[in-house]
């Protein structure tokens, strides 16, 4: 016996979230047929609604509705200075952390050339005219301290050398094989105002 | 700073999701947005279709989007004994367990006065419908060994003294494989209370 088609295929749907296996999706599915149907109306509203109207910002990339972000559309921002991320989650950890006044770039993930995934796919050719055309004198490389977002700062490093922008990468703190996302405030402020030149080598 | 509305709606949203607090939600949301929008899509979709379309099987109210769920379709199992669940998941472990052949009724929770769920909230006239018109012979209480479990089962026992039937009450004790030294006090008080002759087969 399993519960019917339709209610089986609400389960099989709900694990495409992260960390959901099939028991959780079982009480996920039962909780919104049996006891909050309203919730599960307005989550199936605001996620279709979110799905077909949030892109990229034009400018940083971030995850947006607007064809610019917030941080992007601020006047108050240093436009000097660049600061490369993989994620939006990672942006928002830094803004949270405070102290950082620049712009930033998201690239959405890392060169991964296993899976494909080459410069274009995560806005190298943007990023570069960016920085050749905005004023941009540093750019901070706060990609994660993986091997996959050491190797993207290297390729980027390179990318640009022949800009004449600084280079730098976050320093003290990180702890390396960690994610940005999860690292707290004060680590992160240090990483910034500890930041050192960039070296490809 | 924070999210752009429509992606912190999105992230409010999905907190309707059992277990899911701020930090899961917007691990959620990004994942969506960001990696699995083909995912995000079919889960919108399957949702709004299960919301719309999944009811209450006509004969034991389990969860299905056809009149009768295929356990009461069935042609198989035996009419004269009723087992009488809580919710879905208490009928779905029941029949992974194998060994049972009667037929169900689901009450999609429990008497609840604070709550104002009272017993048509359950479905208790429907049952005693049932049990009036339909040879049952046994009807098995297997509501939850909890306070309101236990209150709902005793309810269900009284109204249905007038009909004749035979009422059962699932045995309770210390569980299959588990160690004494886990099993909580109210149990084992039970399990000693309820003891049984010994055969040493
Ligand atoms: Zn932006
Ligand atoms: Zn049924």
């Amino acid at each position: 016996m399993s519960f019917s088609p339709l209610v089986e295929k609400l389960m099989e749907s709900l694990r495409v979230l992260p960390g959901v296996g099939p028991k959780t999706a079982q009480r996920m599915a039962l909780h919104l047929l049996e006891r909050d149907r309203d919730g599960g109306r307005r989550l199936t509203e605001v996620l279709g609604t979110a799905l077909e109207r949030v892109g990229y910002c034009e400018r940083c990339r971030t995850l947006t509705e607007e064809p610019l972000c917030t941080l992007c559309a601020s006047a108050r921002r240093d436009d000097s200075v660049l600061c490369v991320v993989e994620s939006p989650a990672d942006q928002l950890a830094i803004e949270e952390a405070g102290g950082y006044r620049g712009r930033y770039f998201v690239l959405h993930g890392h060169l991964s050339p296993l899976d494909g995934i080459g410069p274009e796919d995560i806005g190298l050719d943007q990023l570069e005219t960016r920085v050749a055309e905005d004023g941009v004198e540093e750019v901070i490389l706060a990609t994660n301290p993986t091997v996959e977002g050491e190797a993207t700062a290297h390729y980027i490093a390179a990318q640009l050398e022949t800009h004449g922008v600084r280079l730098s990468r976050l320093a003290y703190g990180v702890p390396m094989g960690g994610e940005l996302e999860y690292v707290d405030g004060g680590t992160l402020t240090r990483a910034f105002s500890g930041r050192l030149p960039f070296r490809g080598e």
